[in-house]
């Protein structure tokens, strides 16, 4: 299939809707979907709330026009099962829809090709693949959760240039400006959940709450505290309740916790470290959860455990012009390298300054 | 004075003509000139080598008419001194040149002012500071040496995200790719010294000479190795005889070094560190001796060491997209601090690709 520059521009048109329920569709992939016909377009929709319209349903309903052998322009397969809402294969037929131009089809490897095919047994034309690697790139939350079954998982951190996160005695407030602490609460605002660990809230006892963007939902606050050590005061108890992942049998300590409102999840111990939780099977249970991108805000020793058990897809690191030494604290634990050749290495995606700081993202894997 | 358009785009070219002299004018600034009347260029000139002739002197010669009456626009005052060639006031003055527009004054505070003072009681118009914050930037080592009394002194350095320069075990090649590699020899080529650590040599026997890039002047290598503990075989011992700062009082392993071609200088004792040489006073000898540039290549310890002593004015790091640890090597071992307030603050100029790499340029100072 060859596709045309009309094809190009509905799909990125598509593509660009993505972002308008990036913050709020999860569960579910914040899909976009553009109805054109001849050269002009008849209707746009996407998907804003889990169990709200689907993107393709909200695109027919906005059209002032006949949809009848029209192009839909969708940026994931159209979905052929009941859930919260009927499949949307469904509605592109009662609309009567000509060809289905999709950008990818549906990651999970259950119902791939399904809504497709019974859209081309009915007599539609299907095409796949236009723009699929931008199509990933939007969905990428959900695609890994379809796929590897966990969250796309990603750790932000502020470091000076030299790598240090805090000073030797614990201060790290503020390395970066404003405009990069602002920015940190993009990321916060589009993730299902924020991630930390105990050492981070015993030290700096943060809120992790979506504070200087607008946002309609907050991300659920996930603790790990293998040894429920987290005081009954901390920031992270207050406000909405959070998920504490522990391997403590301690009744008493659990119920006092649990009376904040938080759950408390007993989680596997890990394997290789005693007194320790498993942190794939957690990332594997942030996943069963519906949860598609999770952001980590963590010291060196959660980083380094998460970057070792191979569950983190991307770093975004903020750095700050100034040095702090070698005494300062660093960015990720783990155990000491023996060669180069082991190092786990990512490909930086992209670099740009906010305010005097830079931000630097870059993803493990290829 | 205001400028016009005309004067600006001859002082942008003459600004172009400094790149010509840059690796090898030392210890003189890397001038460039042009000589223009009625929107035509008469001639164009650059300093390239000490000894040989300065920049107003070969733009008047590549003349191929007359240059009475026309502009020369110069990126620095000219020199109303004899040095080893005569003044180019003289030579502007014996080619009736009528207005000289210069971008910055003689940063000598002993000369400043006095070429252009000449000129004018010669009936010469001379409007002194266009584009003047360019023409530091170019003249930069030279600027800082005759203000400063020492170097423009650039700490470069390829470290992981992380800011680790080698494993716990010391293995550091290669953390950076080939790319990068090369673009750290356009840096060595238009250094005037090389400045490594004595720690550096026994782990890494660096050769610190320019090599994946033309050169007709190498940089001259400068250890700092306090109690002479260089082996003979090191590389840095070999061709071009190296400069070499100590302090140690052993007469005869000083006589095997010197026995290698190498000048060993007994460097004053850091007043706060027993043992150390007092790397203020390298800094100042390093300007006596002319060295404009100078790019340190070393580990943690002289990093720190240098930076702690207010002697650099630039890092260029070079960051490779893996993680380390924090057990690997960092970059800058100094003294903790106590208080974020206390950090040596920088400015990001500028941050780009080379290669899968990034190349960070930072500046101390406002």
């Amino acid at each position: 299939m060859t596709f045309t520059g009309e094809d190009h521009a509905y799909m990125a048109r598509a593509l660009a809707l993505t972002a308008r329920g990036r913050d709020t569709a999860s569960p579910n992939p914040s899909v976009g979907c553009v109805i054109a016909r001849a050269g002009k377009v008849l209707g746009e929709g996407w998907h804003e709330r889990a169990g709200e319209a689907h993107a393709e349903v909200r695109a027919i309903a906005a059209a002032k026009e006949s949809v009848e052998g029209a192009t839909a322009y969708v940026t994931l397969e159209p979905c052929n099962h009941h859930g919260r809402t009927p499949p949307c294969v469904d509605a592109l037929l009662a609309a009567k829809i000509g060809r289905v131009v999709a950008a990818m089809e549906d990651p999970n490897p259950l119902v791939k090709g399904k809504g497709a095919q019974r859209l081309r047994d009915a007599g539609v034309q299907v095409d796949v693949g236009l723009m699929q690697s931008e199509a990933t790139e939007a969905h990428r939350g959900f695609v890994t959760r379809m796929t590897l079954g966990r969250p796309w998982m990603r750790i932000k951190s502020a470091a000076s240039l030299d790598g240090r996160i805090a000073l030797a005695n614990g201060e790290s407030q503020w390395i970066t400006g404003e405009i990069a602490r602002r920015d940190v609460h993009v990321l916060r605002a589009r993730s299902c959940a924020m991630l930390t660990g105990i050492g981070t809230v015993l030290r700096d006892d943060p809120q992790l709450t979506v504070r200087h963007v607008p946002a309609t939902r907050q991300p659920k606050r996930v603790l790990i505290d293998s040894r429920l050590d987290v005081p009954l005061e901390a920031k992270i108890l207050q406000g909405e309740p959070p998920l504490i992942f522990t391997v403590s049998t301690d009744a008493d300590k659990r119920k006092r916790i649990e009376a904040t409102g938080a759950e408390v999840v007993t989680a596997p111990i890990d394997p290789k470290k005693p007194g320790k939780t498993d942190l794939v099977a957690i990332a594997q249970e942030l996943g069963k959860r519906g949860f598609n991108e999770v952001t980590v805000e963590t010291g060196a020793k959660l980083n380094g455990s998460l970057v070792a058990a191979g569950v983190i897809d991307e770093l975004v690191l903020y750095f700050a012009p100034l040095v702090l030494g070698t005494g300062a604290q660093g960015l990720f634990d783990f155990p000491d390298l023996t060669s180069l050749s082991d190092a786990k290495r990512l490909r930086i995606l992209d670099v740009r300054f906010v305010g005097e700081d830079l931000r630097l993202t870059a993803r493990f894997g290829s």
